[in-house]
């Protein structure tokens, strides 16, 4: 290790409850993280759910980022969709400009963009709703960071549009040996042993490489890492994840 | 008269729509009207149309503002709800937030707030509601004028919170004596006869009275006439009464 | 007491999720009732909980009934809406109608039918909306019995039109010495010691009376008790209060 | 022609406005149709609309079908989804039963499904959702005709859960040499000349032939013709349709 300390910001989804329902616990998730992902709307979120966890983020100095989707309530944003490029665009708009509305009322702003769900996972290979989510992003009237994986399309378009791109990593997600996460659905491709998730977030921060399925280790460089906060355990293990980073000596804070 | 000139804001409901289906004639309304209540997604309104409207409006410079709604698709906001005040407040501002995306996408700004169908007649007397939009209209951040009937709650906590308030009257509306809209549903509500609604408008801009139900002529102060643009002949119907207005000498101009 | 042991139908709210979010517990609670209100997609419900539901309850032999709602999902059903009754009673139609194609495929039927939350509570004293409700169920074909409040304008309605009725009363809330609920919002309202709540739903059950806030003793007469399975220690409560009714002799069965 | 009158049927899409909005001429299409697909909220179609046209479809004797969708009324059920099987089979049922209501409430029967949009494109080439819309229809609880593109992967699903298939064919849409349709958004893919519209349905019945792409006639065996009624002189065309197939010797009926 060199003696500069390295720094990483952690990331998870927030407000994911609508109206009735709760999913994320998250005043316990805003002790850990340095970036919110706060729903707006489309798939997850109401507006006075909005209002709360941007008033809590910001006074806990956690930085506001749009988690924009489908618009698809009943599936959670989980569907991947044929939505046509000007309305997905005009979409993404849409969802960042409500959330500003709350982000500014608590004092702070909208600090980054990232995709949610089967929209992420869209936008990593489909090159025209990846240039629509930047123009959505553009729309909105800003520069502002965009949050997806490394090599993706959508960083691609981000990039060539002059938005900065942020890479993130995944401490809970097998790698395959060319740097790319091993879909869903494969066998293994969830690490559940929260000692294995902690050591491999302190390596992909520490030193940018996991141990990809096979064994080998591979360079995945990010600036940020994704937690989970949607399942039992999760705030526990993020905690966890945490203290690991700082007691290694890695610094945990926002991406500027 | 005096030797000045008076003036009269237009304002019209816009965008009307929700993907597939369309209801206002947008473009011709706003070769019309002088302020554009768009339509922001809880009544109706999708974030390609509210673009479009946005667009359309700066080009023209026709005002925006935003038209602010329950959330009730199939309603079309029309069915009065009990939404909770901070439910209701979030929701708002909500709206608003997102309208703005695309107002300032285009150029131009929201440049005030006006209460659509249900939620208009609510606050005219429900208080509690009236205060809820205008803490959703200050959550926004911006002290933006409200629109909406002489002497509703909805003025009077807009006016309390330090809002501009700007009020409206309609050609084509009944009148009681003491200046209040004879309920829809009641016989005679609505004025049909095209020569009495340019009449009665010009009468509304010129000297600020109308001929209530019953013949008397009453006082209606109001700085804004709303058209309505959503029936057969409605458009060909707003065009008589702005070039009546013109050619009586009102000055056809947004308010501020 | 007489002779002639007394039976008690127990039903409770299930299948309140929708999507990716839970509410109910409901194979737990499938295990204590004997009625099952199963939420229809208006407020709460997606099809394919609907479907799972209906499977449990039939296997379990616990009767269905269909949770009729506004159409509000961000609000649960809670809001107040004034819904035109020709639209009221079809969408209570269409809701009892998706209901019974799952009832069937598990091999029972829909065999009754309960308003929920804010039109619940509507229908107690709204005349045109209780009778858009038993229109609704009569277009739904079959004449299925109505569980509501004593003395609700539902009941009036439902009987006026040769329908079932079957009345309910609630261990833990409070009632007025009329023999009316106390408000929901009124202090004591609802009754939280879960020891309390067991002794009025066994004095429901077994006398028929109830103490009043107040104190007095109040005739409450029902043939079903509510249970709600919503909040923490919903679902032990529910099994003592069961437990207790069938240790007092007190035979637990749906109502026919 | 052998002596031997040939039959069609003649379906269109109806009841597809939602709320405020309406898009087809119920009133007139079904003086044209034999078999109405009937929206059932999914993406279009509120209650009361399907309450009705029912109820003007039993009237005139024509039959009523089910319109299926996904779950999208923003984009009108125009983009495909990656709706999991158990979700979508159970949204199926669930649509077929919520129409079943109003068709018996109206003295007749839902008596055939189409799925609309890109569901219907998808079930072409998709085996997975067409097995999980026959799945639905199944859980619908009667054997009902599946209306379909001959071939489709909808129709072989069908056909192997004992399903009745109605083939369909388009009087305005190109067909590639092999008898598939030339996709929208290729060039000639929908034919506008409604003389050619007339003369190509009317071979299509008689015959069993259409005039492909290229020029070669090729066999296209169709029991039902699709009639679209969502564009200006929608009705009219279809009326001179009707009239040409009439006066070719052709009786339009249902099928079976």
């Amino acid at each position: 290790m060199s003696t500069n300390r390295v720094s990483i910001d952690l990331n998870a989804d927030l407000g994911e409850g609508f109206g009735r329902w709760t999913l994320t616990d998250d005043e316990e998730l805003l002790s850990v993280v340095t970036s919110a992902n706060v729903a707006c709307g489309f798939h997850a979120g109401d507006a006075a759910t909005m209002r709360r966890v941007c008033e809590l983020a910001a006074a806990r100095g956690v930085r506001i980022g749009a988690q924009v989707s489908y618009r698809d309530l009943a599936g959670f944003g989980r569907r991947s969709m044929d939505v046509p490029a000007a309305e997905l665009a005009a979409e993404v708009a849409y969802q960042i400009g409500a959330l500003e509305v709350f982000a500014r009322a608590a004092g702070s702003r909208v600090a980054y963009v990232k995709p949610h769900g089967a929209l992420y996972n869209r936008v990593v290979g489909d090159a025209e709703q990846a240039a629509a989510v930047v123009e959505g992003v553009r729309l909105a009237g800003r520069t502002l960071p965009v949050l997806g994986l490394p090599g993706s399309r959508l960083h691609e378009a981000a990039a060539a549009a002059g938005l900065p791109v942020v890479t993130e990593a995944f401490g809970d997600r097998a790698y395959r040996s060319d740097g790319s996460l091993l879909p869903r659905g494969q066998e293994g491709a969830v690490v559940t042993d929260p000692a294995e998730v902690v050591e491999r977030s302190v390596a992909l921060a520490r030193l940018g490489t996991v141990t990809a399925h096979g064994g080998a280790s591979v360079s995945v460089r990010a600036r940020s890492l994704c937690l989970h906060g949607d399942t039992p355990g999760a705030v526990e293990l993020a905690r966890r994840v945490r203290a690991s980073l700082e007691s290694s000596g890695v610094r945990v804070e926002a991406f500027v």
